[in-house]
């Protein structure tokens, strides 16, 4: 079927308002690592799915998947292995202080989750997230993903900070006074809370401020702003759906990255390679106070024997192939060549990235530093046609966002690349 | 291993609160049809799962989902085939002014969904819901969720009605008279947020009045309710994540049953046999104004190309082999066999069942129709020792909960009723 007839019927059941890449939609039959295939036998370098983790349907994940649904699927009313062995080897992976994990299906899931235990377990209702943020789509996520809503959506229980871009600020912002600004704009936000009368329940942040476009912030900013959520009463929530397992390269999470021991973590997207498996790992004591306050508290389909196989495949895949050290490497190979692309190219304002996560800042002006959206826009479906699959991103819309599979390689870095020269070459 | 050496090791990861079906949790290993293993190689009939709706791991599901995880799994932001005719085959299965389907993974997010919809759209907050129900664990939906939330847990924006209980209610509480009762009781929650300054959002119903336990509810009593709820503005959202699907036998859906046409449907749990899938099934244009109000609004795993697979083979087994029928005969099957059990035993108070989901009340004394909740609890374990899995719900916990998946045989029933007998009797 072509792909106008496809898109007419999708239109009939979905309407026409449900969210579809480029200007000229993507009807693809297949998967294979990093690559995608259409309806007409063309190929993509997927170089922007996360979901993906380990490579598109990866074999292992697969069988995993497939064993376990032929063998038993039932909810964690019923005693099984798989969600203690699972939940054994990620709790693995974090500080010993975070000692507890609850298994849900989706990002959204997790972070409604952890804004549960944040406000049941401290008494409070105030959360604080970035200018920029987004956590999900259930109703007080939205409230605290300030991409999507309003100030009256959000309400008196959500107060922003803005986003402290270090390629805008003024000239020469060192790591220190970086730390200084967040920490100030944090104690803006609980002072305003309590002039409001609200109590701050926690700072909800996606630890590679992925939707703001900086995911290579300085590591020290973060923890002299979680010193004064604690001393305000507040927790501290990572969102970890989309930089978690070992994306950055340096670290299996970002906070890590970031030297601070969050109070929750809230997971994801890559968690089971596309199939729907999602996490909160928290505070021993801080799980254990909402689960005895909430002792019905229960997931169906979460923390299930299908959906733990594949967890635990994406793990077995992760280790066994390396990939967190790829990413790091191939990470830092993608980036010279970026900052080479930089160098040659004058709508190529800012370079960023910390494994395989990248932010491509593109702008009208290298002095002015005028976003150049439009210019992203055609770049983005550029991309595309010739073969090569990136979106965008940030406040203005003009960055371009780079978040391959973890089984990137520098022959698909070369080819990324090498794309994008030409695609900037031909502006 | 032992099964108190994974529960400690459960305990280690989960909690202590993490909910456990049974005195002496099950410890399962295999599940096939109405059948599930535990790990010492004990085979329990399963009377209480309605996840697994077309059987434990049946071969058809677990092939679609292998075949379509081995060839691509991806977001609906790229166009493919497998969402769009499932949607359209599951659209088929409702009344033409419902139109359009939006794709999520959990009866949560599917409520969630619902309550923005009908809130955004009609402008107002205010939701009614039953006095002992259940919808699901995000933070919107707890505050609908009387079963689970403090009445200041539910704030201003939730009312309940009471749960009118024709077992309970004075002698001859006809079918006309229970109509007006609960027509009187919305009324009473609409009047109440008016006087609040609170508009009417819509009603959230359960269409089978699951946590209630009165799945036979007669099936007039709807349609007056939902007239006074749409004269104030607000809309209908039908639940039908527990009794969807074909399970009541006479009709697929609960609220075809009780002959409305809702504004929003709800569905998640059987649907795709176990693989993380919901949804919301709308009115076209209330749909369309809550999309393209939100056209960001978007699910990562929603409607990806192996849940849709899933769906589509759990609608190929219903039709196949012809299981909505077989709920209607070998439900009232079930429900003869409880009749006779009722007129055999004193704790048997009350007997009820469309389709297969049954309500069994025991009460101490059938003229005082006192609550025997201790005894409900002896008897599900003392079936679960015997072989047969159930459960127990309702105001007093006094109710045994029976919904077996769907390829529940007479042979099937012979056995829950003969184990039932015989817990009955020993007590």
């Amino acid at each position: 079927m072509g792909n106008e007839a496809l898109l007419a019927r999708r239109f009939a059941v979905l309407g026409k308002h449900s969210p579809l890449f480029y200007d000229e939609p993507l009807h693809l039959v297949r998967g294979d690592g990093v690559w995608l295939f259409d309806a007409d036998g063309n190929r993509y370098l997927d170089a922007y799915n996360n979901v993906p983790h380990v490579g598109h349907c990866h074999p292992r994940v697969v069988r995993a998947i497939a064993e376990q649904a032929a063998t038993l699927n039932t909810s964690t009313r019923y005693l099984h292995e798989n969600v203690v062995r699972y939940g054994e080897r990620l709790l693995a992976r974090f500080d010993p202080a975070l000692g507890r994990v609850m298994f849900c299906c989706t990002g959204s899931e997790a972070n409604e989750l952890a804004l549960r235990i944040a406000r049941e377990c401290t008494g409070n209702m105030g959360v604080i997230c970035t200018a920029h943020s987004y956590h999900g789509n259930t109703a007080a996520v939205v409230q605290a993903s300030s991409f999507l809503s309003t100030p009256e959506q959000r309400g008196r229980h959500v107060r922003t900070i803005p986003v402290i871009d270090p390629y805008r600020e003024a000239g020469d912002l060192s790591e220190e006074a970086l730390a200084q600004a967040y920490a100030a704009e944090i104690q803006r936000a609980i002072d305003a809370f309590e002039a409001d009368g609200v109590g701050v329940a926690g700072l909800l942040l996606c630890s590679g401020l992925s939707c703001e476009g900086l995911p290579d912030i300085p590591a020290g900013y973060l923890a002299r702003a979680v010193e004064k959520v604690r001393r305000a009463g507040g927790v501290f929530i990572a969102d970890e759906v989309q930089g978690g397992f070992g994306r950055f390269g340096s670290h299996f999470w970002g906070h890590q990255r970031l030297g601070v021991v969050p109070d929750l973590v809230t997971m994801g997207k890559p968690m089971g390679n596309g199939h729907p498996l999602a996490g909160v790992v928290g505070r021993t004591e801080l799980v254990d106070l909402f689960a005895a306050r909430n002792p019905m508290y229960f997931n169906t389909f979460g923390g299930n024997p299908v959906s733990c196989a594949a967890g635990m495949a994406v793990l077995d895949v992760l280790e066994e192939e390396g990939l967190q050290e790829n990413a790091r490497a191939v990470g830092n190979y993608v980036l010279d060549g970026l900052r080479t692309l930089r160098a040659c190219h004058e709508v190529v304002g800012d370079v960023r990235g910390s494994g395989l996560f990248f932010a491509v800042e593109l702008v009208g002006d290298k002095q002015a530093k005028t976003p150049a959206t439009e210019v992203a826009r055609h770049v983005v479906n550029e991309m595309r046609r010739r073969g090569v699959l990136i979106s965008r991103i940030g406040v203005h819309d003009n960055i371009l966002k780079i978040r391959p599979p973890m089984p990137f390689s520098t022959a698909h870095a070369d080819q990324l690349l090498a794309t994008l020269d030409d695609v900037l070459g031909g502006l």
